[in-house]
């Protein structure tokens, strides 16, 4: 059983919108990934995410609503709203989410990362 | 759907080992928790437990092994596993774990915390 130092994690990749697998418990995956730019609007229909913010600042654009994320700070998206991350600088973000959820949701195409790599 | 700011959390509460609940999704809760002095040793049969460290330094002994963890390192204590935390001065945690989880698991005593505050 290994601790997980998120500092030593972050410097293992530089890629970003690529999530690393670092820990799983019970259903989920902690995730560690890097952001920079603008995502792609998507959902998860059956996931809820949490993206905690280790590192940077956030932006997360819903339909109705932009949430602005700082160090220190979560937020959960429920399964099914539409949302679309925005890193105007590097960010590092820790996941939160089921092992079944795909980083682009109900989209393909080429940000989709399926078979993660474990860090 | 709001964000939730770790240090705000931490401010409206001083009791130690008495987790709040600050989030929940798909089966799990995050919870906040402020430690200091020896826990109890106990195991939870059913659920996967992490321990993240916002704040200061935790040990958690196994009976095979010390886990010492400082900011920004998490461990994972799978279901079944014997442990104890234990904080010699204060720590601030986050912990993710199924809703079904009690925090002193397969023993009952004066820890024993039910119907956690939602703050």
């Amino acid at each position: 059983m290994n601790k997980v130092n998120l500092k030593d994690k972050f410097n293992l990749f530089n890629e970003y919108w690529s999530p690393k697998i670092v820990g799983e418990l019970n259903d989920s995956h902690i995730k560690l990934a890097k952001f920079k730019g603008d995502f792609v609007w998507h959902k998860h229909d059956n996931e809820d995410e949490l993206f905690f913010i280790v590192k940077g600042k956030l932006l997360i654009k819903l339909r109705d609503q932009d949430i602005h994320l700082a160090e220190g700070e979560f937020v959960i998206i429920p399964k099914g709203i539409e949302h679309c991350p925005i890193a105007e600088d590097e960010v590092h973000v820790m996941l939160i989410e089921p092992k079944t959820t795909v980083n682009t949701g109900n989209v393909e195409n080429d940000l989709t990362k399926k078979d993660l790599g474990r860090i």
